[in-house]
C-alpha cells in the first residue's frame, strides 16, 4: 500500500496543522465530517472542526507539528478505511522537546472530482474502547 | 453509545457466523464490501467474502462462535466508523475451549431503506500497522 494517494493527502493535512493553515486544513474534510475530540465527544461539520483545531493550536502554544508514520488503507468502492500513525512533536513551556506517536482511524470518501475527503477522523483509534 | 442500532446488527452478524448461516451473513455486507483476510490480503465482493467465511468455518472445524464485546460508533452522515471487540470461542481438536478477544474496525453505510451495510470489515484493526 506504499503508493496510495491518500498517503500524500494525509501528509499534506498534517503539514497544514503544523503551519496553522486552517483554510487548507478544512479543505481536507467533507462538509458533514466528524472529528473525535475525546472518547464520547465529537465535533461535527467544518465550523466545529475548525474551532477544535484552533483550540488545539492554543493548548500547544502554537508549537505542534504532526507527521505521518505507518499508514494502511483498505478501500471499498468510493470509501477508504485508513489506519494511521500520527507523530506529534511539540515543545513544553520549559523548552523540552516531546514526541508522541498515536494510532488513529479515519474514513475517507472519494468524490466524483477525484478528491479524497475525510468523513470521520478519530485520532484515538481503538482507544475509544478503553485499554486492552 | 450504548443504544446504537449497529450494536444489534453486529451481534446478529456474529450469531450468523456461529450458526454458519451464510445467506443471512451475506445480507450484512454491501455488494462492493471489502473483508480483510490478513494484513495485505483482502476479499472484495460477496462471492469472495462468502468463500472466505466458508474457509474459516472449515479451519475451525465448524466449532467457531463469535460474539461482540465493547463497541463504539462514530457517525458522519450516512457513514459509520465502528471500533469493536470480537470474542472468538472455539474448541481445539483435543477438546480444549479457547477464547480470544480481538479489536477490529468496520465501516458501515446507511441505506435509503434504513439499513446499515458493512462496507469495510477489518478484524485486525490497527494490527495492520504491525505491533506498537
Amino acid at each position: 500500500m506504499s503508493s496510495h494517494p491518500l498517503k500524500d493527502v494525509i501528509a499534506a493535512a498534517d503539514r497544514a496543522i503544523g503551519a496553522e493553515d486552517f483554510d487548507t486544513l478544512m479543505d481536507f474534510y467533507a462538509d458533514d465530517a466528524t472529528l473525535v475530540l475525546a472518547p464520547g465527544l465529537v465535533a461535527t461539520g467544518k465550523a466545529q472542526i475548525l474551532k477544535a483545531f484552533l483550540g488545539v493550536a492554543e493548548i500547544f502554544d502554537h508549537r505542534l507539528a504532526v507527521s505521518p508514520g505507518k499508514i494502511e488503507v483498505v478501500e471499498s468502492g468510493d470509501t477508504a478505511l485508513v489506519h494511521r500513525e500520527a507523530i506529534f512533536d511539540t515543545v513544553t513551556p520549559e523548552g523540552e522537546a516531546v514526541s508522541t506517536t498515536r494510532r488513529g482511524t479515519c474514513v475517507f470518501r472519494h468524490t466524483p472530482e477525484d478528491r479524497w475527503l475525510c468523513v470521520v477522523d478519530n485520532g484515538y483509534g481503538h482507544g475509544l474502547l478503553g485499554r486492552c
